[in-house]
């Protein structure tokens, strides 16, 4: 049966403050793996759908940790490839009340940066997948990674898949010579569920809009093949305490979620990768796109509760709490 | 002096996860020891109240741990009984936000399961004592732990103590071919203060009402020596964030406290025995039923800021609770 | 240049109790070394301004990891004296919700306490010096602590630094036979800048008022030299919840910074000291007195999320705050 | 390509001191999932030998858990069967020098004891494999683990694997109303390779001898079919200090590894296992039984160094340590 | 039934440092509450043999604290006294190796060395009580500390007890005023069972001897009523190595154990007073003076396992030692 | 006066995995910054020696952090430059036993890596310096930081400073199109005390002897200006047991420290940086050879018992090792 779900991307070391602790204060640092496409793959995993991850890791113990990881979540690892270079890092600091949390990357010059165009064999990667995901965070770190995301998306196209591409358009990475709009607009031609906010629509396709219905018309115009655009609307009371929608534009009307309250943040990396994974499960499981923009809403509400950037929560649980049962109960 | 309160009932190790992880992210859980009814003779015992816990432990070295927990909050612990079996456990997942808190018991075919008839002396146990308190758990375990529960009751009566029971109705107890209604009643009969909801007067003596008060006033008809009906208003906002109010019936008037606002809990697991240990301190210390509501409730108030399962403070720490002193200061 | 601030003070060790824990049940104690006045030099050199710290400290091994400690933060300590005595202490249970925090003092008979006129070279400290602060928690310790602050004072002004006295009464202190009426007057009349409350002005100069604005009047009435009276106001709500503003009067007007919500507090001890190396910071560098009080709320507004006494904050993070940028971001 | 190995067997949560706390010290305990057969099979899967292993375990997070452990290992988890029952939990405590480490088990009525005869295909899940194990723990926890135990060595025999058992006789299992002499012998009866000790060979088949070999072809006697005898000797010198020796009896010769020092033991539970999964490689890779028992051991003394049950090096470090390369460098 | 041993001394907060951190790494310690006396009588209560003790604590938290570690080892607390004063304090860095371990003592001024002639009711303590137990620790600390070890000593006597101490003498005590030899002369003079080395003998009562056998015999001419002198060879080899035997002379004969190498010590602070707690159970058990010495070297060795102060073991675990049974053995 | 002594070097970020964690098994590291060079500066603080350390970092918290770190030590920093690049980091698993510690490095394109000739001005450093350091970690690095080696040992020989060279030779670096012995030659030639073993002088400088006093004739042939040469002897029984030795050859003769027994090693890395600041404290204070080399054997070993890289022990604590003194004494 083909059911699978195929991320693609770089998984980096997480390296975070312990509690509140700034970087000057860490005596130690608690360690993950993960990366904005795995952690959609580990998220769909728990909601029962099987998915695969791609990456390139470095071939050393780091790596392996890494691999271990991912098939902890029952993530599919046996298309991975390695060789040489480093593990990619991120340093994370939390935040807390009107303080900001901050990230320093390590990344460049990754194993994955180093990846190429035939290292990976696509047509035996989705030979029994429906679904492939990818982010604009792939295409931002080298002109490889660029190629085999590419090279991914079309011969996703010729499988007859879905794809899905979070934009994620960041600034400080894209630094081997190509711009986004060099490079993002072919890859989104080739994706029928887009995950944009304003200025990612902006800095990667040049579409501007006065609002996000409007931005979304007039990337639509653009990228004709686009079937959905879907972006959250988070609000930053303070690093504590956020509140979040979530929204799909469908071509025709502009479809949001309840809107759901932060109030004791426990860790708000992942938050996206949690809705997109909630996301791919209401459509690849055939909710509207009422129900499924409020699973991936309440998917990602959730995702604030659990330490980590994954998602570690069932289907079960965010179907309560989308018809707002057991909400902080003691569950004996 | 006939002053000492006995409580009786299974003690269980508790392993809960660290900080906000959930079971899979596991890799150590903080472990403590506390039982419903152990954690009201502990609370009085920070009240200055004399308190001996009865209970069946097993012969090995959890056994011991066990008792030594006891000890350190100055519970009398000589008449507890050792023998076969093993211990009760319980896992704890710390809640956060709208994710719910999450028990996996593990506590059939315990040492205080096999408790029977006969291996507590009860006269003995009485001899110095003035109230007992029982909860709607042990008849609930197991024929033996009934059996002995009734004996409790029987002879705390023909002793004239005071005698409280905590109905707590668990509906994934109850498995040994016994109902609640099959056994509840009997020891509702000699039980003096009654901590029931309407779902516990429901479901352990088919006693329905519309409201708490008129469920009390059925309640006490079927069960006419019952002097008092109290139980606890509780408004889930989060796991993080609660409501709480008291509420007791003394048969002529419904007296609730005030309302308190629980907006970053520390742990809420024991805020009911917190509860019940304010409440019997209050009508010990002879306070009237409107000053021992509110005692009762800013001690189970104060209990979410403690963690674990037993209410680490003092009479004057509640009583400054009640006054609305010193809440949330730097006491230097 | 001359472009130091000197801070004169007691160093203490804290041990405070892990996570939420009350003083019984600490197995361990984190370890920091602290004071309110070389908490104000730290924060300084963390906003890019120079400072020495003066303090005496035992001659062992404790002593010289509070040295390190304040080299860590980039504090200069060639001025530091050693010798016997002991090490001060205080012990800190961290409250949460109703539940107020709790501090034991140990730190009679310490090194510092024992410190004596001419055991500091004044004009050699105030060299390159340019303000010079103090508290009253100084004169409180010992009969030689405030003829050492008294010195101090003296210098400075001879030297033509800036003062500034944080009164910071403290009822449990004063124990050598002195009271603060005794003794602050003469130190409060080589001040220029003062830190004082209400209650402060009443406890130690017997000045009283029926608002913060008219007891600053009879105060700079009473000493004429003062140049700023400020103060922060504290709305505990509870432990976890505080709000707060910055007050300064200045001879003519109250000025008054922006309430800030404090909703999810990491650790609140030495809240104040961090508003008032913001002050000095804001002075310093001819900020105006409304612009100077912005800086310090805020300054001391970040302190509140950070853990220990030290506020850990540029001066780029500061400035963000007042204009409401970056608050609770995840900055990549 | 048939080259799996298949393992059977419980596997608990096991819930060991900090450091060398001893059980009434523990305010915590360390928690990993693990069983002598499932360690097997996770040595093996580091050593690059492709391995499944069989469980039933229950149906809630902590069997979800464990299922991640093993995946995490690379240990194939497909044919693991749910439902009701608990997970089996064991207590360690460190010993250090003369003091004993000690062991509470307590895994009556899990889930796996409650596995039944026609619960595992297990043509299905021999399909692929080539190699079955087995140990005496399995057959001693209930009837039904009995049964399941006899119907994979006859299947595994239909299918032509090589079958290993671990005798491992421990009197204080064996609960459920047969001895070891009614059970084992139709189980040895089945298998190729035979971990066992003289007591083990005593106890399980009343064969006695006045040495290990002697033993051994008394045994061989017995059991024609078996075809090698294996154990290791350990002398404890203390709980920090053992030696070990492996030995090997192939029905001519008496094979011994050359013996090694543990001075400065991190965690000696999974030392057998760690043996047994080097001697299968060895076995697997085609190498003579003295290269397969010195492999074996040398796995066994580097586990010695590993915390947890599992033998977590690959075959380049046991290999280096069976040619006495990088002993205790720091390879840089 | 007489039948408890009593025991009097100060108690101290034990803060030491993590593994093998020295104290300017510390940026947390562990806490326990322990003293020499105490903890003789809390190895006493693991044997099975009541015991209570005398202190005066501070009435804070922390001595709060320190009851309730004594009452979880089962230690009576009933006669403790509470007043103003300190904890006393002592840091601990664990050497290792070479490297030798370190303590700073903050104990001057506490609330023990405040205790005075009359504060305690040594009739009352002694109702029960057979064997009384003090430590030159406490005469050194303070006049009034010495006062009422010489009235218990005198009580003791009166009541027919059998009176032990331990000599310990330590030069940087004993700084009210007197000397050793000042106080101790009389003290030793109602005590039956001494614990002296050579130069203990020498520096609290002027006696010398070429051996521990000769000066034995020159005390025993000083002081006629004394019964049995006892100590301990240490061996250090290292902070890590040590070699121990226990040796007693007895008036005619020196018996001594058999030595123990404690070659991977835990933690070797409280190694003489599980020796002590040892001798007095092998003499109330009636043991020889060979038997009682070997029972009390295992014991102490076992304590080197051990974290902490307090030796946690049984009578079966000590006496297992003394056959040499069990040693670094899995016992499941 | 002229004293301080410039050590030059990058510094990395240790992340080390907890206890005896593998780096599959680490959920968090260790974290502190650390290098060769800086360790011997941070050593010769704690002998009371002031050190100055050269280094460039990157502008990031990790780069704050660092400085702090050093500041701590008492290292003066004011020299250290900073600019655009990324922190150097290793990743360290602890061996045991015979298992190998392992080091994992990824510290390419690191901010020090990208070190200029001209961004330090060496006269500026020099100004009060006696001693220069550097090893041949730096020149392996890139060729800016060979360049700014070259540099700097021309600036030290025109200041009359003495040099130290530690040749250091690790195959692994080297990676930017140059040899060692391209490279090293030159460096060699303007030092006065090299460190190298056998292996070092024939990579570096391709010069052989049968043994290290024939290996150093022929080197002080080759490079006529260095006075002694020296290394150390070390024999790993295991990782947690190595045996130690300090040699110098002067030219005339062959001085050896005497031999220690490391047993319980608790952290080796650092240890010839420890070695080499004893010498230079030896050297710079006027000691014999022989004194030197036992003063930098003793310290050397002292570090193997402290965690981190940086020997923190006292002069006297070394000096007392040499004579035997307190070796693994509980010092009160």
């Amino acid at each position: 049966m083909k059911n699978k779900v195929i991320t693609l991307g770089e998984i980096l070391l997480r390296l975070s403050t312990p509690g509140f602790a700034r970087f000057t204060q860490a005596g130690s640092f608690q360690a993950l793996y993960a990366g904005s496409e795995a952690n959609v793959a580990a998220s769909l995993c728990h909601f029962g759908i099987p998915a695969a991850h791609i990456t390139r890791f470095p071939d050393n113990d780091l790596g392996k940790a890494a691999v271990q990881t991912l098939r902890r979540y029952g993530v599919d690892t046996q298309h991975i490839v390695f060789g040489p270079g480093r593990m990619a890092i991120y340093f994370l600091e939390n935040g807390s009340m009107q303080r900001a949390s901050r990230v320093i990357y390590d990344r460049f010059d990754s194993a994955f940066a180093h990846i190429e165009r035939g290292m990976i064999d696509w047509d035996k990667v989705f030979a029994d997948a429906t679904w492939f995901h990818w982010t604009g965070i792939t295409p931002a770190l080298s002109q490889g990674a660029a190629d085999v995301c590419q090279d991914a998306i079309a011969a996703a196209h010729r499988k007859g898949l879905t794809v899905s591409g979070d934009i994620n358009y960041r600034r400080n990475l894209w630094q081997y010579g190509k711009t986004a709009q060099d490079i993002m607009p072919a890859l989104i031609t080739g994706t029928d569920i887009v995950v944009a906010g304003i200025t990612d629509m902006e800095n990667c396709a040049g579409i501007t809009g006065a609002s996000f219905e409007e931005a979304c018309r007039a990337f639509m115009r653009a990228f004709s093949q686009v079937k959905k655009i879907t972006t959250t609307l988070r609000d930053s009371v303070s690093s504590s305490h956020n509140r979040l929608t979530g929204m799909v534009w469908n071509g025709q009307s502009l479809v949001s979620s309840q809107p759901y309250e932060l109030t004791h943040i426990v860790d708000r990396v992942g938050g996206g990768d949690a809705y997109m994974a909630g996301l791919i499960y209401g459509l690849l499981t055939q909710k509207s796109d009422a129900d499924a923009v409020e699973f991936a809403t309440a998917a990602s509400t959730l995702k604030h509760s659990i330490e980590g950037d994954v998602n570690l929560v069932t289907v079960e649980e965010v179907e309560a709490l989308v018809k707002g049962e057991n909400v902080g109960k003691l569950l004996r």
